[in-house]
């Protein structure tokens, strides 16, 4: 499945980005390596030193530079190579791709098309990352399928009624109420209200509450593929603000192409602080791992599908609505992408010896 | 390597398709799904639904209905949509495709190919799968190999004497016997007696005799890929049907495609109900199994080199005569098969939205 | 990658092919099975039967034949075959391809080129590998990488520096000392001297000396891809010879591809038989094991790079002259080869049943 180059992909929570230890991760069939400057900056490179392709992640942090570790090449934050052994002069073309990058919230985001274009103003809503009021842990899988299935399973929350009948839903509610779906700027925004259901087990470590409630789900997913969305439950009938009785979250949550056929994903679910303790967050971090294992399970055999029989026809169905939408909103960004012809890289010169192996 | 389409496959042992679970399982290249409904008759539909493609066997059995687990469409025996969750109209096309399934002596058998053709008449010769006269502990095994190859070993017998030295074979003179390979309906049939031999080690859980014995195997071998085979040994000399010192087996073994490279193969050998108890089934069945894993190991070791150099040539030779036979008819099954350009399922209308992905 | 086919090819330690039992091992893309007559001698085989593509080494020696395991053809020592099963006549094509094979101080040599072009006098040099006033641990490591990334990898010791800065390097002084490099007769000789340095970690098992050292490091890498060297250390400023105060070893060390993707790893690092015990000989052999096991995680993270972007251009630097200078040669002898049209097999005849499948 194809992807933008021109916008912001989160690369790592910024915990994963030591000091000391270069990290590896592709990005796009792009591998990288992410690492920190004496001042703590991240700096992200091509993963492959210019000289034989060796991963620079194999390499040492020495202050301000990283060295390969296969021949000792070694180079500066700019990308540029400052020493060779055992060589007196560097030729110019000693250098590595750099890439713009942000650390945006705890959030390690990389830049992927034309550095000119690199706009601190596209960078996400994902303030709850962040935030004193709000709580979490953070949370990565590694998907085995295109970023594009996922985003059809988040666009589309009926599957919470199936799915995650035993997570997340707990009612079949979710499936019959029909959301508002409204175009945005970047993306779409999906609104549900859910009257008068039990309390799905998800909750239960924030709330032990076994009367009935009124649920709701509100989010933006916007280009390339993220999720920023405000949710709870409050006790039905009750008055919105009733915070007595009501408890909401806010979740945050990125998709990043890994190569065509693999993703990175990125996710947190936030519960308000003063709300519960430290078990609290530890236990509603297990239920989403449990639950975003239900769906990475649908999605690898709905992909094991597809791939016997490439370009079966998907019926469209009502609940589709904001998946299409979404679809059609990518599609021109990336078709606009193409016109533009973007440079994805800085041109290379040939050289006389190529890798071919 | 192909296969025929207009056929009966078998599926699955019917213990595997309970009451209640769906069943998955791949049939020439198809995921099936495989479900009781309330009346306990096994349905087959191919195991995708019509909305994204998700597997049906990932869902539900809801009485006389299946329900698909992402979003909770639901179809009946026919496989006709008859709920989406969310929208008041159902259209045409929400559909899945319901394949002839039948269950013939334990075996349950799908049919492939077009509808109008399928014919209970063509269901195998598998008697002794259910008959109070014969017991047995049924087996299956999985192939990473076209089903082409183990028709192959199954057709030519001369191999006992090498690959089953410890087990099925015991004696050099399997293999300097020839066999009398006659034409029938369908198939071959391949008739072997070897007279004056030791007992093979397969034989001891039923008949522990240390003198030598006149061993026969008589079997037809039909297409698609089914094997019925009666054989035995009696004390060497001994009339045909001086029961006391003799015994017999009844053997139903069937070679399904799951892909181009891969199959399904059921099998059981059965022996006299009144010669042994379980524990005597259990021993056979153990036997059988060592034994057939033997082939899977040098049918793999075949395969590898097969691979490694596409269309080396084989050598025919007199012990192949069997197997030219049984290909030569099924070339002309399939070329047949082809003329008629049977149109292997449902017209399907393309949609807006395709599986690209 | 490619490789020539004239030439000697290590297939295997001499002790891996051992009496009665054939020994399966690809070479070039080829499987071959290597097993002894009743004289001892080593006779190399293609490993498919002529009947049906069985591997023979999946048969049993008997005497001086070969008896294929499926369906029992036997073989003599010159691929003749000898007896089939249940038939009569043996057809002239009945026979398999015989390589030339030569155990060559205790490698296992094949020629994979045109049989009359095999010459004795185009053996390696490796005399260490049989020789009283040596001893060693014989090696391998299987690769799943082309042959030429390890090559250019022994044809630059700059590595060591780096990849092995806690084994075989132990100082930054490797890579900065820049090598004597000549042209040889087929292939190229490296000579490195390394003044006043610490032992490396790789030699404590032979001698522990806490001084200062010179080091030196002197090998030839000839074709197809064998790699024989001299190297030790003495005390620092010490004269050549004054053999109290040093240690040196003799290493012979050979790739062979498997396939275009894979390579064998023969390779040993002899040290003074006089000097140490077998205690000594195990923990070289230990430390050698480590330090080729960096070398392997290296070159296959620089293969999943290659990988990734076929083609990526290598910088040349003046620490490849070893490597740039051995891959002209090569590419000149593989250009020659191909000029010649040099039949790497006997001409086979087609026969009427492929293989196809």
């Amino acid at each position: 499945m194809q992807a933008l180059r021109n916008a912001w992909y989160v690369a790592a929570w910024d915990h994963e980005v030591t000091t000391g230890a270069p990290f590896a991760r592709m990005i796009l069939g792009e591998p990288l390596v992410f690492w920190r400057n004496a001042s703590g900056e991240v700096i992200a490179f091509e993963d492959r030193c210019c000289h034989r392709q060796a991963p620079l992640s194999r390499g040492r942090v020495e202050g301000d530079s990283l060295r390969c570790g296969y021949h000792g090449l070694r180079f500066d934050s700019t990308g540029r190579c400052i020493e060779i052994p055992g060589a007196r002069a560097i030729p110019p073309r000693a250098r590595v791709q750099r890439f713009p990058v942000v650390v945006h919230r705890r959030w390690v985001m990389v830049w992927m098309g034309q550095e000119s274009a690199a706009d601190h103003a596209l960078l996400p809503g994902n303030f709850s990352c962040e935030h004193p009021d709000w709580r979490y842990r953070p949370g990565y899988l590694h998907y085995g399928t295109p970023w594009g299935l996922i985003a059809d399973n988040l666009l589309d929350f009926s599957h919470l009624s199936y799915v995650h009948a035993q997570t997340l839903g707990g009612t079949d509610r979710i499936a019959s109420v029909r959301p508002e779906v409204t175009r945005i700027q970047d993306g779409v925004r999906v609104s549900r209200f859910i009257p008068d259901v039990t309390l799905p087990p998800y909750f239960k470590p924030l709330w032990r509450y076994e009367g009935r409630v009124d649920r709701w789900q509100t989010y933006d997913f916007v280009l390339p593929a993220t999720l920023i969305m405000h949710s709870g439950a409050r006790r039905a009938g009750a008055a919105q603000g009733a915070t007595v009785d009501e408890v909401d979250f806010h979740s945050c949550q990125a998709l990043t192409p890994e190569t065509a056929d693999s993703t990175h994903y990125f996710f947190m679910e936030a519960h308000r602080s003063h709300q519960g303790d430290t078990s609290t967050t530890d236990g509603l971090y297990q239920g989403l791992l449990q639950a975003f294992e239900e769906d990475r399970q649908m999605i690898l055999a709905q992909l094991r599908n597809l791939r016997a029989r490439p370009g079966s026809p998907m019926l469209p169905l009502p609940m589709d609505e904001a998946l299409v939408r979404f679809q059609r909103l990518f599609q021109q960004r990336l078709a606009a992408e193409a016109a533009e012809s973007v440079p994805a890289k800085a041109p290379t010169e040939p050289s006389r010896e190529s890798s071919e192996h």
